[in-house]
């Protein structure tokens, strides 16, 4: 076997490395992808080979010929594999069937109580992502990968939540090993506000680079792109915004002098409590929400110094980070535009002006389809990397 | 031409490519180049040629032989070009030049008042790296690119400072232009923390990819590495710690109630100021320093309480991005322990478990040197990426 010739994955230009070239998802001549490459023919017809043989490519209708027999061209075949896409919520799963470029085919969203612990929760999961691919009648495609978004901390390299608060019974559950005894496959488990932010990124600001994504919901968090990367820090913590003190503000409704957690002041469990206090009728986030959009005044005021606090903590991000785009998502988030507002009064009024002067803050968007959007395409560029294409092509020759 | 002789820059595997494999600092023959790339044996022959012609690699002794002529080796060659290294501070500026490597070869620093302005501040830099270039006897090797750390934002894209607070008339200046009157080549500007960041996550800390650089100095600034990259943010002024609110706490010595700029708060200045309200005689972040050095312990206590000011503020960028360390600098950082003492104080009690387990808080083991070693380094990413080399062995063979 000569170098040229030589397994792929092996080296720094493997069929990974071409199947890159055509996620843009533009057909493409073998000597297109020669001139491309740098590669010699034989090398490259070799690779192809392989990507057509593992499916990651298929043929895609002739070039113009020049005479003689009309090159061949082949592309993406983003129908190759499929990914199930999860975004677990503290009273929802929703469960979705992606292809290889991350669209979702088919997704269904139904009322599950994260309370009931991993083997529960996971069991219903996996039903449902049976009965999903069940009604697509792709039988002969594999699944390849699992993306998992949960409500709480996660050790990402893992699978494993890690002391999180709303999860009863999840505590270390090692996610991955559960699911992978019916889809023995990888599972990427991760922070549902970190699939959020790719979700975002993918659907609506494609050229952003630094987004900060930011959930006000029962609880607070944040997922953070930088530098064109989702930053999850060296244990997996970043973005933990909800437990970032707040300075005490003298338009605020708490003691002078007392400082608290974000999620103490404006989740929305702390909100409920400060309108029960007002006398008002507030058991959840839920009745947060529809108080508000009756019109209450006093839960539309309480929303709106919520994102003052909020806005607070988002100043300060904003200098460390200098983002170009601050979304707003969650169920307090959703309800009008008053939690917007008040963060909008203090971030542009604290913040330095050149972090301030091209920032957009702004309500989510994509939505709720942000969160299997985002766990569909972690698990993508997962499975499409070099190295697993690699991997998987090598497999699949031997 | 043929496709796998094109000039090298056209395609995804250039000369620039191959470079970055001999980064390392191996010798290599071009048998094993062909192997690690599954290039063509001709293309890789081509490419080294170009990079031989450049200078960027250079013969490096013969492998052992199997039989006929030994094939020779190849080598980066991190003396074929020069990077003159700039950090400029309040009051001082130190010159270097280094290689390819980013190894310092020589430096001075001397005293220069920033607020003399950028022609002054600059015609002295230029004169100190001609001198120093001179003094080197190299005088084949030329400069290949020019790297500056300036007290204060800058728009890292145009290279000009940004209201920069403690620069007087160095608003908006087009420092690389100046500077290009004399070095025309690439001129590289940031912020001193930022090449701070790098100076000590190359010299001391090489397989950290999350690690904040905070400067307490005059000033209070951060250079953050998150996901092993340096991050800049949407417009360049990521970092910007100095100008984050600090929430009032019960221990400190400002007013309850007023929350105020961390470097207001911590800075070499106010903490000047400080003494001075409590009858101690002390203009400067120097005069603090001297005062902490004789063992005054008004000043300690001071310096303990900055301490514990700015522990406030990384309490919230440890949340966030959870870096696995925190490297403090800068002239009272350098004053003994107290500062240090209190930012751990702060950061291990109020940060969330998970983020400060394995979390180190350290005095910056590199020192001054992390300047210019940073610049150094900043410019030789700069000009050693492929797309760099490509575009210069282009140029050279024209």
């Amino acid at each position: 076997m000569s170098d040229a010739e030589r397994t792929p994955g092996g080296g720094s230009t493997g069929a990974g490395d071409i199947l890159q070239l055509l996620l843009d998802g533009r057909a493409r001549t073998k000597a297109e992808l020669v001139h491309l490459t740098g590669l010699a023919r034989s090398t490259v017809s070799a690779r192809v080979d392989a990507l057509l043989g593992a499916g990651f490519v298929a043929p895609a209708g002739e070039a113009a010929s020049t005479g003689g027999r009309p090159p061949s061209r082949v592309a993406f075949n983003p129908g190759a594999g499929l990914i199930i896409a999860v975004d677990l919520g503290a009273s929802h799963a929703t469960v979705a069937v992606s292809d290889l470029s991350g669209a979702i085919l088919s997704s269904k969203t139904r009322p599950v109580d994260i309370a009931a612990g991993p083997v529960a929760v996971l069991d219903l999961v996996v039903a449902e992502a049976r009965a999903l691919l069940g009604s697509l009648a792709k039988g002969d495609t594999p699944v390849v990968g699992v993306g998992i978004g949960v409500p709480g901390p996660v050790e990402h390299s893992t699978g494993r939540p890690y002391n999180p608060p709303i999860m009863p019974g999840w505590d270390r559950f090692d996610i991955p090993a559960y699911v992978q005894g019916t889809f023995a496959v990888p599972v990427l488990v991760d922070n549902d506000v970190n699939i959020l932010a790719l979700g975002e990124q993918t659907a609506s600001f494609p050229d952003t680079t630094d987004l900060i994504f930011v959930k006000v919901a029962t609880g607070i968090g944040a997922g953070i792109i930088a530098g064109g990367q989702l930053q999850r820090g060296a244990q997996g913590s970043a973005g933990d915004m909800g437990h970032v003190r707040v300075p005490h503000s003298p338009d605020s409704s708490h003691p002078a002098g007392e400082d608290r957690d974000l999620e103490d002041l404006a989740g929305g469990s702390a909100i409920a409590a400060t309108l029960r206090e007002q006398g008002i009728d507030a058991e959840s986030s839920l009745d947060v929400v529809e108080l508000v959009r009756a019109g209450n005044p006093v839960a539309i005021e309480a929303l709106r110094q919520a994102g003052r606090d909020v806005g607070e903590v988002l100043s300060t991000v904003v200098n460390l980070l200098n983002p170009s785009v601050i979304v707003l998502g969650g169920s307090i988030a959703r309800a009008g535009e008053h939690l917007l507002a008040g963060v909008r009064e203090v971030v542009y009024r604290r913040s330095i002006p050149l972090a301030t002067q091209h920032l957009a803050i702004v309500q989510s968007p994509t939505g709720e389809r942000a969160a299997v959007l985002g766990a569909a395409v972690m698990v993508a560029r997962e499975v499409l990397s070099p190295a697993e294409v690699d991997a998987r092509v090598a497999a699949g020759s031997r």
